[in-house]
């Protein structure tokens, strides 16, 4: 496909059938491989660029037409076998009375250090304050094929309280950590109303319509394993808990976790989301029997030529041993500089490939 | 110790015994745990923010005699048992010819990225092109007490190539792994070349004195195990073969590198540095018998009270079974915003609890 050409209508819904991601997310055995992409609506995309001309990234993600929109473009372009809300982590710490500005990543003028500020953030009711994000979710399930899944998210407590005590992204993370270190009471304070919140708000994106939902806790690497227990363990299990709906699975990702697998693994998600730090077959043998898998693909493959991405694809698939359940993925949020034709490479590939391998493995039993 | 206070004198030397942290790099028998510091010579210290008030960072660098001074400024201050040579891993670089700034973390204007650039850059000759840190290491072998050992130290051939591909410090280092992944001849070029260089570069430091080495691969964690074999582990293991000397503990220190230990365990180092995104006792395992771990505290527990750091620290002693060899040291540089008495609580604490724990467990044997 060409990168000027205008992306063509969306396909058909094909069948009534439960979508294939959400099969494999229950760990089913399934015909392929599914796949979708982290932020697979994005800036590769020229289409998405487009509509950016015009609005800046908080309009977009406060506008419900043109959030369904950009969540559209992928969808209309490669065979996904699930659509993610366009949104952004930060909308819930806005609803919570934090005033949040982008460059491009999050930036907080005033940050959220002592145990008074953390006391002034309010609960917010997620239809009075977040309404245009469930709006997107009703508008996504009319306008995607029942063979997409629609995957909700938020950001994880852990991850949403780093950018509100640090004030934005940073090296070390240093006023983050002396808060926990210094007043662990405070943090956890922190990380209890942040639990509130964003289980309120995932409970929200389910009750409108997200057939799944995914956590994101992009900065849990931060942590040793000792601490990730003591100061997160416990919010992300109750929060899982209180989310989790018959039928949604629940995703937790981390970035950096290699060292987490364990206790995300008794977080009581039903799927565990990897970055490509370690291979899947590492991963495994710390995860409990058949724990579904998420992943793990370097984004920066994606710039490769189209024989590398196949066979690193291949590799990650070939250590998917019968009976696993897996979703094929990045390992982190696909970067503003893939070439669009490796997506199309890869969704090709994994779905080709996946098919070949169940059908040689059941022609060998 | 006040903030303000002059820098008590060297202590005398107290024996002429081999140093322990050299006998602890063997993996013998030792009556404490010994501990150093990443960074340790840094502006945290208000006796190097003194001289840095005066020279660059670059100055600094380049005359032996001041950075035979910041290098011993924490000596005298605590009762570390290493030293490690004040300089900076892009020197190797500059010499090569590559121009390099600092904003404060290295800035390469005209980034390597092609067969040719990486073809004109040269194996230049360590003592006629990087003589002031080989007189470094000798001013340093005449001041420091006999007990503490010193430790030369380089940049990994992958940390620098990533340098000096992408110009400087990146988010997802697009422009390293573009040439990785497009031309990966090109990329082995560079690394052999880097090897070589480095080799040259850690063999004249022993020639000159140091008593061991650390092979920093600060970037190793950006890449998948897969991609670590391919690109990285045949260059380190190599080098690692060239350097390694009688009597001369040769340390691998990765960062974010928990899905690499079983690589880097075959690179034939002796000791492996560990950062405390995983607990050692979950690296042993991954490690061969008797392999000598050295780490692995947050650099942020010392922003928390001394209980805490007392705490955290006999955690990770605790993880250390008789008969397995271990450095202590932070997971990562120390932070420009420790207080210096966090240090001092640490140092105090792991010879004392250390020795503790030998001795309870001898009484239990």
């Amino acid at each position: 496909m060409n990168d000027v050409s205008e992306p063509s209508s969306l396909a058909q819904p094909s069948d009534h059938l439960d979508p294939l991601f959400l099969r494999a997310c229950r760990g089913e055995a399934v015909e392929t491989t599914p796949i979708w992409i982290m932020r697979q609506a994005g800036r590769y995309l020229p289409e998405y660029r487009r509509v950016r001309k015009d609005v800046d990234f908080l309009t977009l993600c406060h506008t419900p037409d043109l959030a369904t929109e950009v969540t559209l473009q992928p969808i209309r372009r490669f065979g996904l076998d699930a659509s993610i809300l366009f949104s952004d982590i930060m909308v819930p710490v806005e609803a919570m009375g934090v005033e949040v500005a982008f460059n491009p990543g999050p930036v907080i003028q005033n940050p959220v250090r002592s145990e008074e500020a953390i006391k002034a953030l309010g609960r917010p009711d997620p239809t009075n304050t977040m309404g245009f994000v469930l709006q997107t979710v009703k508008n996504l399930r009319r306008e995607l094929p029942p063979s997409v899944a629609l995957i909700g998210f938020a950001g994880a407590p852990f991850t949403m309280a780093a950018y509100m005590v640090e004030g934005g992204a940073s090296k070390d993370f240093a006023a983050l950590k002396s808060l926990m270190f210094q007043d662990s009471i405070a943090f956890h304070a922190l990380m209890e109303k942040l639990s509130l919140v964003v289980g309120d708000y995932l409970l929200a994106q389910i009750e409108a319509g997200a057939q799944a939902v995914q956590l994101f806790d992009t900065w849990a690497g931060l942590l040793s394993p000792t601490d990730y227990k003591e100061f997160v363990f416990p919010h992300v299990q109750s929060l899982i808990k209180r989310v989790k709906s018959p039928g949604v699975p629940f995703i937790l990702y981390g970035n950096g976790t290699g060292g987490l697998l364990e206790l995300m693994d008794q977080t009581g998600a039903d799927v565990i989301g990897l970055d490509w730090r370690l291979e899947i077959e590492q991963a495994l043998p710390r995860l409990s029997e058949g724990r579904v898998v998420q992943g793990n693909l370097d984004p920066s493959v994606l710039f490769a030529p189209p024989s590398i991405i196949q066979d690193q694809a291949a590799r990650i698939l070939q250590q998917i041993k019968p009976g696993q359940g897996h979703i094929f993925n990045l390992g982190h949020g696909i970067s503003r500089h893939t070439p669009v034709e490796a997506v199309e490479t890869l969704v090709t590939f994994v779905h080709d490939e996946g098919r070949r391998l169940r059908s040689s493995k059941a022609a060998e039993a």
